[in-house]
């Protein structure tokens, strides 16, 4: 028996999400499975290091598995790239120790959102990014995002977590590319629905809605009702977890 | 009756190209037509700035039609995106001169093409990029490339082009951004399967499968069967038509 990591790129449109459902729609959990089935030997279950929603993006996505196959490691990309659909592909595959485990290792997740500002909507990003048209006020995005960062309750910026929503934020950080806003987060973790709910208000502050001191306030009291509206998904992608502890200006 | 330009972005993926085809296929030509009959008085007839293939994609497509339609100019982008399937946007409209024609009047027109270049192939830019992954020799890509500019018999690159095929090419350009390969050609014209022939004739300098002196060899004996393989339509964007002369430096 041995664990292997695999790093997975996905294009999140066609699927329910990351995680497999009970309703058999199609997830990325679902589809490697399947494949990981076909492989005499695997044992075909998965767990990833974060769960994304339907239309949530992927860069690099570690995830493990056991198995017996014999296939090498250094083939295993390949392999399984044959045997999954063009949606999902496999980047990386390495052994770990049997004690590696994808989620509860994770020392932190970066997340990448974007947002199309200029006055047409896009027919070639129209599944990669969240088009708003209306002109926003940078310093005040900027600004409002950086009281996000640190340790908080996140409970305003939550949706159906049934865990505690204290969480830690390293870096929030907003740049803007050509016509774009990129918005970057990395976190220890993140509370479900948190990054979208994060956007959702900070665009409302770059909107002229709320008040960048509106943020602070959020944390202070964190009520899910006085967040802003949830980003829809096509703009978030999950970009990358990392297993040693967060260092700024890493990955 | 006025004429209005149109600027279009396009993913080409579900369209069998720009031009209207006889056996009812999806074309942009056929879907923006059939959004311009909806508008009493628009006389949908389009002409473009060029004609590209199935799969490829369109940044800023000049395209112009006769109307006697009373929507304010102004508001044609709105009022038309509104009828257009999303994967065709109106990113502009303006009023010309009835002499005005998209195809004629154009001076130059740019490409870009994209070739991704890692071990690995992707899911986000399975639609946007060629995956080539064995590694390239990028010195050897950019002085072919230099051969290309200038005024020449592009015969070796013509794929079923009935016309005369000497075409002046002002410049062909290659940079490495990030995992991929950008090569940008900006031409007076081009004869049909011009960029993807000249992009595929590259790549196979590029992995040493001939060397980069053929480039030249080729625009002086201009044999179709000579000239590289035809890069696939997903990774070309045709990304702008200018209607002063070409300037070096411009857009």
């Amino acid at each position: 028996m041995r664990r292997l990591k695999l790093v997975l790129e996905y294009d999140g449109t066609d699927f329910a999400g990351f995680q497999l459902q009970a309703r058999g729609e199609r997830t990325v959990q679902g589809v490697l499975e399947a494949a990981l089935a076909r492989i005499p030997g695997a044992r075909p279950k998965v767990t990833a290091a974060g769960r994304t929603d339907s239309g949530v993006h992927a860069l690099a996505m570690p995830v493990h598995y056991d198995t017996e196959d014999t296939v090498p490691v250094e083939r295993v990309p390949q392999a399984l790239n044959a045997l999954l659909p063009p949606d999902v592909r496999v980047l990386e595959a390495e052994e770990v120790p049997p004690d590696w485990h994808a989620r509860y290792s994770a020392r932190w997740r970066r997340y990448l959102y974007r947002v199309l500002n200029r006055r047409q909507p896009t027919a070639l990003d129209r599944h990669r990014v969240w088009w708003v048209p209306q002109p926003f006020d940078f310093p005040a995005i900027a600004a409002a995002a950086r009281t996000l960062v640190g340790e908080h309750d996140f409970g305003a910026f939550a949706n159906r977590e049934k865990r505690a929503t204290v969480r830690r934020l390293y870096q929030a950080h907003v740049e803007a590319v050509g016509g774009e806003l990129h918005l970057h987060f990395v976190g220890s973790g993140f509370v479900r629905g948190q990054v979208r709910a994060m956007v959702g208000t900070l665009v409302e502050v770059g909107l002229g809605r709320r008040p960048p001191e509106d943020v602070a306030r959020l944390l202070e009291n964190p009520e899910r009702s006085e967040g802003g509206a949830t980003a829809p998904p096509q703009g978030l992608y999950f970009v990358a977890a990392g297993y040693s502890p967060w260092e700024a200006g890493a990955a």
